[in-house]
């Protein structure tokens, strides 16, 4: 394929991604295949001699989609929203033709460059302390990661090779495996301290753990992977007070401010910290300025050596909704969430199981957890709306998130009422089985 | 910006793209920014308000594009390839748009199901045994990391949980911390068994390495990150003659198969070694299918839990060039590396420093390492070119690679003839230099 077939190919791809994500609505939310379908429906092995286009276009509907769970379907509300915005697609279609690899500062200044700016632009608007901002000068700044996962390892990682590195210069007889076999990682069961958990979107009291952990010496790593993009509005950034005593912060804008993934971004006080960890000079990847204290070289902040421009995501999301799209954006989710809860709590079948916070409703109908998994099973199985669950202290809870930039108001009245006309069937038919039951 | 808006910019990228890509031989290979071009240009925060697609745009030109250093410029001959090919544009333009996050089979069926079939094709393509493809029912299997580093990282921590739950098995009055206080990793300089180094492309002899590592228990992993591809040709297939001994094997097709950044194939003999360490099985990311084992669930085959469509990429790019089209890339590369290298060979002033076996030439001025930093120097300062330099036995050695898809006999024939040039006026400047020097 050449630039001139590309050109042509490109936009019919253009066409087919609007066209699928206008009318996203009209494709059932979770596919019916069962594990296996895939294989039998392609080849064996790789074709000797290249197909055309066409051939592989028409396959996109007939193999692939017909096994996509739709995350952007406004009847999709389970796990956490997977962001998605036209800015950031464009932005990834600019990143994928460049194409650089930008493991420091010489194999592309530019990605370099907007990623660390752009991470200080984020900060701002959730309003970190100066101290995790890189300005100018500053000892602090932010790196794009692909996953909090990998934010929350490389904090350990560095809090590891940080806390090492003090014990030997106190006790220098000690070796490495002696401190690494002593060392602790306090951690509750969702992990770090956490802004926003998966099951519940409970917040840990920062307020409270920071200043233990400054007095003790142990790096605080925060992972608010999907609360923090809330932080962007003035009303819930008192969730995000207690920061201050952090080593290290994370949230993914992958997730709720619109930047597909992959783009967690994660912040560090002290940036030598991640350096000091994971630096990595062998000569190929030394250029003019690497010692010059001028620049930034990401390698060093990150478990991978290659690195895409994905700070572009970011600049064209923040730039084309602009502050307050954005704060509509993540609005608009909440007071979906609240209408929500609103709808459960005036029918005396179902309970709230968490205070609803930001964009995620506990609910579950109140009785048997049995009882529960047999509702979400009936809600699953006719596949109108998709819902995970969770466990709350031995509870099974139904998990109800606003996930789809395009959910509105219509989308989650017409899933309660589903959800209830599920439920008023279910206890029918469980009241029937227990007459029955007790007759015999 | 809706889908109508998007329809008109999306195709307004595909062409500037298409033009990027078309013209890139026009444009200087690496910049003339300094470090801290970018911040000037740009304002110091988000903007509140939305700006326009057009503001945007014409900030690409104007700001990103005067920093980027461009990886498939012909005259770019540094580091190693970065992959990058039409239908694998095409292919993440369908992965954005679908949106999916393939953490489990029930996130996106197609997503998981793809990509094991596709790894499947991959390892045929490569003559991989048997046992490390999934097929309907084996053992092993293959999966898509970000990245050689995270597939190194991957095999590392699961060799790590299977050896120490051998030992406590065999001594369980042992604790974890005894047991990894006492853990070996074995590598060279260029860490675990290697096919194809970064320094010189050269290769671990694994029919050595291989027997002892079955013979100790030793978990062998062979990172063969930028070679792996060439051995989709027979003619070179040999060189990863051995990696039956091994327990996991990774190449990245984003370095040299075309397929763009980010596509690490990573293989392992047993799916439960990998399973096993990472396992990791909240209520909320269990489905009907998770304990059936007739599925597979990616998220305990790698750290993050995220996961874009990658296999997409694989999958339009092995079927629109199909494995001859790919072989013939792979060929050319090498066929112009053999040019460069007999270039080198007729000129006396330079030695070639390492055998030349894929798409590198290591080479340098017969002369002091300062001679050939400062040929380094003048060539990159030029910037008609790229390259970088490694150490090979306290040598500095200028390294020489075919990195663009589109770079041609012509390129190659220009770059000799202008590092030709610039080694003939630094020995000239050398020689009047010692010649003032010898007359004070």
């Amino acid at each position: 394929m050449d630039a001139a077939e590309f050109r042509k190919r490109g936009k019919e791809m253009v066409d087919y991604v609007a066209d699928y994500l206008e009318k996203i609505d009209k494709r059932q939310v979770f596919p019916d295949v069962e594990p296996g379908y895939l294989r039998p429906l392609i080849p064996d092995c790789a074709p000797q001699d290249p197909e055309s286009f066409e051939d592989v276009f028409k396959d996109i509907e007939k193999i692939i989609m017909p096994g996509v769970t739709h995350w952007h379907s406004p009847y999709f509300f389970a796990y956490f929203p997977a962001a998605s915005s036209f800015p950031a697609l464009l932005a990834d279609m600019l990143c994928g033709g460049i194409g650089c690899v930008g493991f420091s500062w010489a194999a592309s200044p530019a990605c370099t460059e907007l990623e660390t700016v752009m991470m200080d632009w984020l900060g701002k608007m959730i309003s970190l302390p100066e101290e995790f901002l890189a300005g100018k000068d500053g000892q602090g700044g932010g790196v794009i990661q692909g996953s909090a996962s990998e934010a929350t390892l490389v904090s350990l990682l560095a809090a590891r090779t940080k806390t090492i590195r003090r014990v030997q210069s106190e006790k220098p007889e000690l070796t490495e495996a002696d401190i690494m076999g002593r060392l602790v990682a306090y951690a509750s069961d969702q992990f770090c301290a956490t802004l926003g958990t998966t099951p519940s979107c409970s917040f840990d009291k920062l307020l409270e753990l920071g200043p233990i952990c400054n007095k003790e010496n142990i790096w605080m790593h925060i992972d608010a992977a999907y609360a923090g993009s809330a932080f962007i509005c003035p009303e819930f950034r008192h969730l995000l007070n207690g920061v201050e005593f952090a080593d290290s912060f994370n949230f993914n804008p992958h997730k709720w401010l619109l930047v597909n993934f992959d783009c967690s971004a994660m912040w560090v006080k002290k940036r030598s910290d991640l350096t000091g960890a994971f630096k990595l000079e062998p000569l190929y990847l030394q250029h003019q300025h690497h010692e010059s204290g001028l620049v930034t070289d990401y390698r060093h902040w990150q478990i991978p050596l290659g690195r895409r421009f994905r700070s572009l995501k970011l600049w064209f999301v923040l730039r084309m909704y602009g502050v307050r799209g954005l704060q509509e954006h993540i609005r608009k989710h909440i007071r979906l969430s609240h209408q929500f809860e609103d709808l459960v709590l005036q029918d005396e079948r179902f309970e709230i199981c968490a205070e609803v916070v930001l964009g995620l409703v506990c609910f579950r109908l109140k009785g048997s957890n049995e009882l529960n998994k047999e509702l979400l099973k009936s809600i699953n199985e006719a596949k109108k709306i998709h819902l995970v669950p969770c466990h709350l202290r031995e509870k099974f809870v139904l998990r109800f998130a606003i996930c789809s930039r395009t959910v509105e108001s219509t989308h989650v009245t017409f899933a309660w009422q589903h959800i209830s006309q599920l439920a008023t069937d279910l206890l029918k038919a469980w009241e029937q089985n227990n007459h029955q039951q007790h007759q015999q």
